[in-house]
């Protein structure tokens, strides 16, 4: 059986979502950032960059958000949560995914994790200034851009909601102006209203810590 | 056919270079980012992220280099750029790609475009002054664990390999300790010696600019 490995309040609720509406058969095992779970040597085997998610499957271990969404599209291929059968679609698909991690979870990651890229704690607080600017132009194209809608492919629900939902949980504590953002908004809202969204937040939110 | 823009010394010789090995009919639109091309109106209305490489296709444009490789791939299969045809492994390819997205190109990123996450100059410099170590970590952690050989995956050269030769083109200028990665110099000699490879990088020398 698939086994997640997440840390709540992460990017890995992208994958747990695509898990919850595959349908797949999967477990979960919580890590807390707090009691930095994801640096011991238990996890490093499973996966030496110390991070979340982790996916272990029968054949190894796979990490990497756009990787593990594609793999859940591909691997449950009826709950037709990528266009697999097009490789200009699934190129598109696998480009929004692509953006939100490379640069939009990026610029986030700068006012919570500035210690990858600096040692001055002078600069930490320099990045830290400039996420609501950084994280608002990422959505305000977003907004602009790469919402077809009603989701972000267009008439399919598909992983890049997930993942986009996922990101966009992290708009206020970044500082972003809402008031540009009404259809990210509009999108967050429906997206947290579906019946697989919901079991895998509560099951983040609920789970005794391992 | 296919149209790539590029900028020389970027990401997008990884793309370039998978074009050439595919075997694909394609152009390609040399920018100069001295002349900050990327900005102008008519890229922008390609590609509004203002980035390279951007790959116009019959069906639309397509930008991110993860996503243009594994278009790339599945567009010629016969080329056997990756493994296509179990999700497990494509899975394993996506996710080296997307770790040299979003960490190992990231980490590099704050050498020269640290305005991206900080407006302090003093900022900037501090950011600059951690890249030989962050980059090197990220080739630390390839070096021992994301090198299969004699090719990135294993048996077979892939996209893998095209981007990795191409993030490790910087590791001079990023200040990398070069005696602790030999098998990431190996990688890239061998790879420097592929015919397609050769013309893909000599194009990109030659071409006139635009």
């Amino acid at each position: 059986m698939l086994k997640l490995y997440y840390a709540p309040h992460t990017c890995a609720l992208a994958t747990h979502i695509a898990l919850e509406e595959a349908g797949a058969a999967y477990e979960t095992v919580r890590m807390s950032f707090q009691s930095e779970d994801q640096k011991k040597v238990g996890y490093l085997a499973i996966n030496p960059k110390a991070r979340v998610p982790s996916l272990v499957t029968d054949k190894g271990v796979l990490t990497e958000t756009p990787a593990l969404l594609a793999f859940v599209a591909q691997t449950y291929p009826a709950a037709r949560l990528a266009p697999l059968d097009d490789a200009y679609e699934f190129a598109r698909a696998q480009a929004i995914n692509s953006y939100l991690c490379s640069t939009v979870h990026v610029a986030h990651a700068h006012r919570m994790r500035g210690h990858r890229w600096v040692d001055d704690e002078a600069a930490i607080k320099a990045m830290q200034r400039k996420v609501p600017t950084s994280v608002g132009e990422c959505f305000g194209l977003i907004e602009r851009d790469m919402l077809a809608g009603p989701w972000v492919l267009g008439s399919a629900f598909s992983i890049c909601d997930a993942y986009l939902f996922t990101l966009a949980q992290w708009l206020e504590a970044d500082g972003v102006d809402l008031a540009k953002l009404p259809r990210v908004l509009d999108h967050r809202r429906r997206v947290g209203e579906r019946p697989a969204v919901r079991k895998a937040i509560a099951d983040e939110t609920s789970q005794a810590l391992c």
